[in-house]
């Protein structure tokens, strides 16, 4: 066996481990390498299995009782690591058993036991939250932090530009992607004092696998100018939430709209090769599979709602991250800006005071 | 003549003389008691007049020769505030001469000529920038700041919810609209320690003319379940900026979708009025017009790109806010939580330790 493990946790999110096995199925098509370690009540497991015997064939099940429930403080969560499937999932990652971890369980609580078992990475002040967004471009956008972490420096920011551009290189292909600060005008005078700061230490770095471009608006992110979004994860979570908010407004007015007349109705039905293309564009499974970027190991958050094809998506991410080892790419690229990373520590508690 | 007339710089924005006069034309078939200080080259705007006889006859010119660029910087702006279109117009709201004045130029001039200018209002640290948005509900909703203050405290956002909630209540009618602060969860440990500092403050105030709920999340801002959404300026931005960002990525989709086959562009063209309706819903200059709260006098910033509707609705707006005099009301607001208000500054201050 070459390519390390995936464990699944199989008992996060609303739909239940029929919907965790499917998906991780649907996933191994793609990736017939692979094998799993399947986390979570073993019964239902075993049952959920019968469907995908091709699942079964690759598949260890790791049998436990207790659950991280989706409104358990992450405090609390920690505590119970070693008796959950969550916890288990992600102690597989840190023995080394397995390569990466899925689960669609509780975000803050996968956080923080990710952050305690696996630790982060050499380099790394703060692993952050990465996911991927539709553009009108050739190819998705790596937005990030998207909700770890409220408050960030520039040296956060730094890195999180370098985390987000090896993950869009092994997303898109590309030898240097574009990068970009997410903040409120382009002109180099604009935001806080620690995007400025940020900007200034990517446009200084050089030997980045990165094309960094300076700052962008928040309306421009699904444009395709772009590969990579960095962010504080508050400013993350806000746009992330209103860009999935904005396009649901539109389509549920479009609905509105298309079901208002008889002749709309007609139109639709006529059309409705164009608006399923529209729904698959948007459908979030599509594009489910938030990585945290920068511990120890590969841990893919799954959301909770997601469908079977989505959490495929979120599988395939985790495979495609360890095919391409995600982790030394952004420990060789720490290392080119090491010197900066140092310098960056003595700067940003300068400008704090 | 009972109502104060309204400013109009009529040199900013990329549309020119002709789209001021036409817009400010429009905006007075709806409110035929006000009339108009039309600011900049007397030639141009007495050939725009031409077309508008109903206009020239409420309309008095002000001459001048200088226009504040769209990309001078506020500090120049400033120093040029008594030979500008747009300083002119700020003046006669200064002077008493005007009650609102309303421009299509240079948002960052337009704010620091008018703070300078005008002062902010006793009780008020800070004037913010609101802007009006689409929903699924029945009234549009009011979010402020949209970035006039970069960094805000509890004692801003307070602020800015009394002013917001003025503001809805002329254009919703409610008595008490429904306010939120905008945060990346709606538990009350979610966010910084001002969001929650400035949530606790608006939970223990009485008297206040709105009904305070907590928290709201970026993607339920359209939803028409919020009249205000209160934010600093950055995320205030981040999140306009990605809804517009949006709203403009689905329907670009939709287009390509819908001429992508023959089938496809009869469905769009039988379906038409559908579509009309959803751009109309969608078209910023049916919610143009940011009004800068806060302020001794009212000053609506119009987007520099509106068209003549656009600017209707802008001068509108400014016209309401006379109407039911958005200053007085702010005033009498702050005088329900003077003393919240005093208790801010001090708690405020030790946060920040």
């Amino acid at each position: 066996m070459s390519l390390p493990r995936i464990a699944i946790d199989a008992m996060g999110g609303d739909e239940g481990v029929r919907v965790m096995v499917h998906g991780a199925a649907l996933a191994r098509r793609r990736h017939d390498k692979f094998s799993f370690l399947l986390v979570g009540d073993e019964a239902r497991i075993k049952a959920a299995l019968d469907d995908h015997p091709n699942m079964r064939a690759a598949s260890e099940i790791l049998h436990c009782d207790e659950v991280v429930a989706g409104d358990e403080k992450p405090s609390r969560a920690i505590r119970r690591a070693k008796t959950t499937s969550m916890g288990l999932a992600i102690a597989a990652v840190k023995s080394g058993d397995c390569g990466a971890a899925v689960s669609a369980g509780n975000t803050g609580a996968l956080m923080a036991m990710g952050k305690l078992a696996l630790r982060t990475m050499p380099g790394i002040d703060r692993p952050a939250l990465a996911g991927l967004m539709p553009t009108l471009g050739d190819n998705d956008v790596v937005m990030l932090d998207l909700g770890a972490n409220t408050d960030c420096d520039a040296r956060n920011l730094v890195q999180f530009a370098v985390m987000g551009a090896a993950y869009s290189r092994i997303v898109t292909g590309k030898a240097a992607p574009r990068v970009r600060l997410l903040n409120i005008g382009t002109e180099s005078i604009k935001g806080t004092d620690d995007l400025r700061d940020a900007s200034q230490r990517l446009r200084d770095a050089t030997g980045l696998a990165m094309q960094f471009d300076g700052f962008i608006e928040a309306d421009k992110i699904n444009r395709g100018e772009v590969d990579v979004v960095v962010t504080d994860g508050f400013s993350g979570n806000i746009a992330l939430k209103a860009i999935e908010g904005s396009a649901r407004f539109v389509t549920d007015l479009l609905r509105t709209a298309f079901t208002s007349s008889l002749r709309s109705k007609i139109g639709f039905l006529v059309s409705r090769p164009a608006t399923e293309l529209l729904k698959h564009h948007l459908d979030p499974n599509n594009h489910n599979g938030g990585v945290f970027l920068g511990l120890n190991g590969v841990i893919v958050k799954s959301h909770g709602s997601a469908n079977a094809q989505g959490v495929a998506n979120a599988v395939d991410v985790s495979a495609r991250l360890l095919e391409d080892d995600i982790t030394d790419r952004i420990a060789a690229d720490l290392g080119e800006i090491g010197e900066l990373s140092m310098r960056d520590k003595s700067v940003s508690q300068e400008t704090a005071k």
